[in-house]
């Protein structure tokens, strides 16, 4: 049952939704590519805008430094100082995937693009969705309150970090650091889908993340093939030997102790899912695949949202120019990550990879690593009044109750809020699973962020009234 | 013993030592990189200069299109018309190896530079030895005997083709078309390597090679390793699977009957190689390595003249720029090549290989080939009249005999000689395994360049006294 406020505010959202969508493709038109040095002034920018858009609804908001790029800190009373509401941190991104390679965008990436898709329009850029989009959606939400009724019905702290598509290097720090202006009941984080276009979702479980980069080095200069083959050390083969016997016939990876602390699926989790009615082959269809890859003789659910994966998501040396070159390089690389279910411990996992490929490659070829995150997979709690008021708030929005869902993804800050505040969080996102994020072509359907901007505006009158 | 003619043509060449490496240092300018389409002007201008540098030598000459870069071919009556002179056919190439990577080289590659060296004054450039310095140091031993006789002692035909460092696509149809034109009694080559710096030699065998490039791709594009980690067919993962299956423990080939035909190193051809004292350790020092690669249980001489080989030359897929992107990526390649010994059969080692990595891929993953050389190796006879003329003219210029000896590279020319013209190869060349061939850096000593135009100017006399 829709409080009479939150009707107001949600009739005022109709009105500002062109302003909300004029904000959403500002933020857009900012590269904030973390990972790229480059880019170091844009994500400093889009940080500049969130934080002039906070202050813009009564927020009192401003940059702090972290050794890497800033991140947003605001905070907002809620209708009255010292009012007995309940307190929320949202926190999302700013900052968004490199979006090469270019060629294959229908639009620029950086130009944000209002296209018809057979769902409606459709915004297409990089951070479409994740995590500008839903991060305008929740802004849009505020604004209506503040429009509406001259303030928001809850007290809120909004964090904004630049470097969650890095692995989040320098939030830990800033979460302890700012721990007394970080205080709340409870974390909402918008940066997950729906179950489907018509199906809203809770996400109760993520995957962590491991990702290294590999350095391999051997001889002090490249040499050719024929009159070194077959006696010096190639890095590309003895990488791709090591890195190729990461996982046997049946999927599973092969570092001793990979599977530690891996829970089983229980029978119930394993009967809910089965529930979601999931179509393995159309999704797999979708992206032009027939056959699920990893470990074998699971379901797809299982495979995304329970189990670990190991994943090579680059790799490079040698020559790779047009035609042939008898190169032996000097050195070669790769980048490799995985997903960890609850249980699984980060650096455990990182030390039995650095023995097993030392184990497996010539003596004389010379391993090197750089750490980009060791983040645990968690699972969330779904007993807390923020989950219960989104439940109601979605099931309002959509006309059918939520479904509880897992995520193969990762967002380790839930791991960190859990740990280093002691704070639990809400995952209520509006993504679809057809949204390109990280790949070229990223989009967020119209429709999807004006449900989440409302379901936010619903979020936070039941919250008030509860 | 010289004769006085030779004596009066090395004399001769004293004189005109500067301009020949004046000659040597323009031809070095020309970047006739033939595996770069942009550069296939310069490789044409790389043959219009050797073209005009025979003509000045008294040569019929004149450039021949072949579908690719073109060749240059060239003939010289001899003495007189019709008089009863050995007729030799000179074959070397104008192409040279792409420059890669650019920021390892001390000096512009193509800005030839004469610097100071352990061994005296060196040349710095791509092609500085392969094959364009090779080829000066005959072209000078031409210019001496034009210069200090009017004429040349013998018959010769040159044939130099644009395409060696992309293994020779349309050598094989010239050398059909052109058979007329390039009759001859043998087939002279300088593409190898002295045993030492001291100690000349002749290579009497050489490895084939068998290269492909490879491009597998899966999904319909790129995707995110946590939301697709698991289920959906990684590229990198498939093909780093099955080329880091190419080879066991020990080295050995896996694809089956890899070894079919290799013979296996004959008691005689040990003694002769052992008593060569070659420095292995000394070897592998030089590049920075301590520990042979490839088939255990074999000595260095053997692993890069009488073994095959099979090595990664380059290799490419998913983010390489810099941190960390979650990508599956849609695609991945690698360009492989196999050092081939005499038996081989290089189209049935191809047809097993693309056997061998179907079987290990997953179903979702398309594997395409693309060929850039496929020649098996070859031994090269002893007993021709323009080996015991090179022999003598070796001995005599070094004062010491000449060495025979293996060499891992391939020079598939020297199998097309005979297969299509019927003729033998004698392969007396002076570069040093130091040279950096294919490298940064690459490099020809002076001494060894003018050594070189010296000897073929006595190979000349001697055939011509014989």
């Amino acid at each position: 049952m829709t409080g009479a406020a939150t009707d107001t505010v949600l009739a005022k959202a109709a009105v500002l939704m062109p302003e909300a969508i004029a904000g959403w493709s500002d933020f857009l038109r900012i590269p904030s590519i973390s990972a790229q040095p480059d880019h170091a002034g844009d994500c400093r920018r889009a940080a500049e805008w969130a934080c002039a858009r906070l202050a813009g609804l009564g927020f009192a908001a401003s940059l702090h430094e972290t050794g890497g790029h800033p991140a947003v800190l605001a905070t907002h009373p809620g209708p009255a100082l010292g009012a007995d509401v309940p307190h929320l941190l949202y926190y999302g991104h700013y900052d968004v995937q490199p979006p090469e390679p270019l060629d294959l965008w229908p639009s620029p990436p950086f130009t944000p693009t209002i296209v018809d898709g057979p769902r409606g329009r459709r915004m297409v850029a990089r951070g479409a969705v994740d995590d500008k989009g839903q991060v305008a959606a929740w802004l849009g939400a505020f604004a209506a309150w503040h429009a509406a009724t001259g303030t928001l019905p809850v007290r809120l702290t909004v964090l904004l970090e630049g470097e969650e598509e890095i692995g989040s290097p320098h939030l830990e720090t800033f979460l302890t650091t700012a721990r007394a202006q970080l205080a709340a009941d409870a974390v909402v984080i918008s940066d997950t889908n729906l179950w489907d276009f018509t199906t809203p979702a809770i996400t109760t479980s993520l995957r962590g993340l491991l990702y290294v980069e590999i350095r391999a080095t051997a001889a002090s200069r490249d040499l050719h093939s024929g009159l070194f083959g077959g006696v010096a050390c190639n890095p590309i083969n003895e990488l791709t030997r090591a890195l190729g016997g990461l996982r046997d016939e049946a999927g599973r990876v092969l570092i001793p102790g990979f599977y530690d602390g891996v829970a089983p699926l229980s029978a119930e989790q394993e009967a809910a899912w089965a529930a979601l009615g999931f179509d393995e082959a159309a999704f797999l269809g979708d992206v032009g695949l027939t056959t699920p890859a990893g470990e074998s003789g699971r379901g797809v659910l299982e495979r995304l949202w329970a189990r670990p994966t190991a994943d090579l998501n680059g790799i490079w040396g040698g020559y790779a120019g047009p035609g042939a070159k008898t190169v032996i390089p000097a050195e070669a690389g790769a980048k490799l990550s995985f997903r960890l279910v609850p249980g699984q411990n980060p650096e455990a996992i990182l030390a039995g990879l650095k023995r097993f490929l030392a184990a497996r490659v010539h003596p004389d070829l010379k391993l090197d690593y750089a750490l980009f995150g060791a983040a645990p997979g968690i699972a969330v709690a779904t007993d807390l009044p923020v989950v219960a008021a989104a439940r109601t708030a979605l099931a309002e929005e959509y006309a059918k109750p939520p479904v509880l869902i897992g995520c193969g993804a990762s967002i380790p800050v839930v791991e960190s809020f859990r740990r280093v505040l002691g704070l639990e969080t809400l995952l209520m996102g509006f993504g679809l699973d057809d949204d390109q994020i990280h790949s070229p072509g990223e989009k967020f359907e119209i429709a999807c962020f004006e449900h989440g901007l409302r379901a936010h505006i619903r979020l936070l009158g039941h919250l008030a009234a509860a």
